[in-house]
């Protein structure tokens, strides 16, 4: 398009924050997987594989996963609440959520679902809540404590907001990391000190790695007001052990830092010996309360099993900061109006679902039960399948929806994708996409430890499709390997 | 709260963006009003008034408004798909919105309404939205350039980010204004150059006025990037006349500024001599298409006949921008991964609602006529009785939810005012609140012009409110008056 001198926005004169943030998750790989899907749609025949499997994103429900029913029938009964009065939904709704719902609405300011809230969320929503982290944690929860927000991203944008003040402002993050972060960090004009996780300890999270970063960005001048911990891990699928959750609440309580604790996988553990822990509980384990240690804990409705990715909802809850903050981040809240209302009510039956008694209760933990059952599963086919590529070392998948396996790749691989201006990881994932339809993330969206070369996979495609996803992978590999080997021996021997 | 040295985030530290911004129609007025209702709610006689009126706030269901109809019964069976296979439902759902929410969730990835759609929205809701803008304007509108967000103040967001690179960047706002552009623009670095709407005029816009702020800022160094219009006006109510349109696109093309149009009020105009006119409307019809003009229109399901403010539905049409900046907006949306799904869905219903043949169109036409015509009447009887106080000049209410008096209070009053610490518009709504339960917001919170006193009252209260509202306003208001006449004349003779 030919501009005349008028229109004066192009790429090169947008805010500069905005142009050179990364955020590969929504990048290439995934509009090239875009483009094959629509060329299947069209010619079905005309690719070497069946179909496209999304294995890149973290999307349950797209991949087939099926909604709580107890979740969904509310969220109906409270955007038509004429139903509620009507004998013929007594047939298509169980008596609990009817309840439920009328017990939301009857809460709700206009009782009905179409009216702007309060900033930080419907009160009677905001106590369920509360109700909920102080069964799972045993502590004490506060409604002023918790604000309802559009999904788990935009809290962090409102904390990273709140936080920086200038690039002179550091926020220590997890590597490799969820691109959230340093997009988030990066828009808000702040700067990222990041720290390793450590792969050979199973993606573990060492103390003097921290605070080596940490002494690093001070003498450089920064003045870090935050450390970013997630838990379960996103890319890696790592639980922190107890031991280092104490080990980080001391850190950041001696050194000053505000723990920005992402918990949205909290309901997604699958090892015997692991469970999860709030940061919160872990504090106050220890004995420490609001005047010791800042604390945020990010929560959404898009993980766990209930997979509500696209309804937006979550919450934070903010302690250990004073209320004059707290109404800045009201007032900050306030320019957005209000969080959506479904996401809203999800968030709150999330933490607040049926109880032993409840009409809806046994089918609720029969649902749960099974896509809880059915991601240990496949975590466990997944994790062996690439554990048997050669040249592929995987880590055990404790938690969260991901892993993020190794390659090691033949030196002549490196050198084409380098000929071709791409790095390995985004070479190998083209070429995989692209010879059987299994999209994955190049490691270099997270930040991987340069010089090494890794890729994101999900364990959301069901199992029927895991099944026939391995023998391509299988195939895929062994075939690139043998391309690429020249000279090289079998890499098999990978315990470092 | 007393702090040990570790939690270092106090309100002096946080980012001082964040502190300094105002934004009163969250502010302490509201708190006061909802003092107040829960003192009554607990001691429903210990106040001189019936009941609170929210006048305050443009959120039609909390105030009583009936939601469409057809527009819930289609978001609750896309809330649970299931019902779209039960018999029952056909007892419950109109047909048109049981074929309707098949045909929504059949285009959704998944097949249902729970997982992350594209950030910028599902596509065939994105085309339901264009072939609405096609409709409306007569010209057409791609979905390619529809961007669906969460609401319209999270794309006004979006947008300032995408413009505002530092504090050179100024952005043309109205005054008095609407303060999201306010804490919008100050939140992203910008700074904001006001003009004056002339209220001798009938709020209307002088574009010599515009032109001489634009050329003030330029001297003082600033790059102006755009210009936001609002219309149907807020809190002015007005509606700008389409020769008043064809200046504003005239003076930024020639400007080469981007005009943000926002226009959330498209569905709210009140008078025979005046129509709502999209700016692509107006710019198309002048001979301009997109390489003369880069226009932004911003829309929502808040507001209009529709009301579904808690829903957080909106979309924002580009228009004479680049690909490269279309790409980048993309990416900044990505970053909060989705506008919410329900969101969406309302507002491509807002944009493609039932038409002639469908069985729901005569109740979608009965329900939507009623509301129409009540706001009318509503405009009137509370323009007729603001006109009526001693002291108080009214514009006429051609559109949007509100209307923005002016009042000459004795010079007692504002004395008195002064000696309590308060502005006389915050001295007069409080005193109001206090004796009648009318929460009205002061003018200074949508920066009136200095000198000058106004209240912001919204349409919204139900006719029966308003009947008694009215004689509680008028005793109210002739009291104030004399108590603070002291030796001061009536002031009846306003016109200017």
């Amino acid at each position: 398009m030919s501009y005349n001198k008028a229109p004066s926005i192009t790429a090169e004169t947008i805010n500069p924050k905005v142009k050179i943030f990364n955020y590969e998750p929504c990048g290439e790989i995934v509009r090239h997987a875009e483009r094959l899907q629509q060329e299947m749609d069209e010619n079905p025949d005309s690719l070497p594989f069946p179909e496209v499997i999304q294995c890149n994103l973290g999307n349950p429900q797209v991949l087939g996963q099926r909604p709580i029913t107890f979740f969904r029938e509310v969220l109906c009964l409270c955007d038509n609440p004429d139903l509620l009065n009507k004998d013929e939904a007594r047939a298509l709704f169980s008596p609990c959520a009817i309840r439920r719902a009328r017990r939301i609405i009857n809460s709700v300011p206009g009782k009905d679902s179409g009216g702007y809230t309060s900033s930080r969320g419907i009160k009677s929503l905001r106590q369920a809540v509360a109700n909920g982290i102080s069964a799972r944690d045993g502590y004490l929860s506060k409604p002023d404590d918790i604000f309802l927000t559009d999904g788990a991203s935009a809290a962090v944008n409102t904390m990273m907001q709140i936080l920086i003040r200038s690039h002179e402002d550091g926020i220590l993050c997890p590597l490799p990391e969820y691109p959230l972060y340093s997009a988030s960090i990066i828009l808000h004009g702040g700067t990222m000190v990041p720290y390793n996780l450590t792969e050979d300890r199973g993606w573990g999270l060492q103390i003097f790695e921290v605070k080596r970063c940490l002494e690093e960005a001070r003498s450089a001048g920064l003045t870090v007001r935050a450390m970013v911990v997630i838990n379960p891990g996103n890319p890696t699928g790592q639980v922190l052990s107890i031991t280092n959750q104490e080990e980080i609440v001391e850190f950041c309580r001696k050194e000053g830092l505000v723990i920005l604790a992402d918990e949205v996988y909290q309901d997604n553990v699958y090892v015997e010996n692991k469970k999860f822990h709030s940061f919160k509980k872990v504090a106050r384990s220890l004995g420490y309360d609001e005047k010791d240690l800042s604390l945020v804990s990010f929560h959404s409705v898009s993980m766990g099993f209930y997979g509500e990715s696209g309804r937006r909802g979550g919450y934070m809850e903010i302690t250990g900061f004073g209320d004059d903050v707290k109404r800045q981040i009201y007032k900050l809240a306030s320019v957005t109006i209000c969080p959506n209302i479904a996401g809203q009510i999800l968030i709150s039956l999330v933490m607040d679902p049926p109880k032993l008694g409840d009409e809806s209760f046994e089918t609720f933990e029969a649902e749960k039960e099974k896509i809880h059952s059915s991601f240990l599963k496949r975590a466990k086919t997944l994790e062996k399948a690439f554990s048997s590529l050669e040249g592929v070392s995987c880590n055990k998948i404790e938690g969260a929806l991901y892993f993020f396996p190794r390659l090691h790749l033949p030196s002549l691989a490196i050198k084409t994708a380098e000929s071709e201006g791409v790095s390995p990881d985004v070479f190998y994932t083209h070429r995989l996409l692209d010879a059987t339809g299994i999209a994955v993330v190049p490691g270099s969206a997270f930040h991987q430890a340069s010089g090494t070369i890794h890729i994101r996979c999900t364990i959301l495609p069901d199992e029927d499709k895991i099944a026939t996803m391995i023998p391509r992978l299988k195939a895929f590999h062994e075939s690139f390997m043998n391309e690429f080997r020249g000279s090289e021996p079998y890499m098999n021997d990978l315990r470092r």
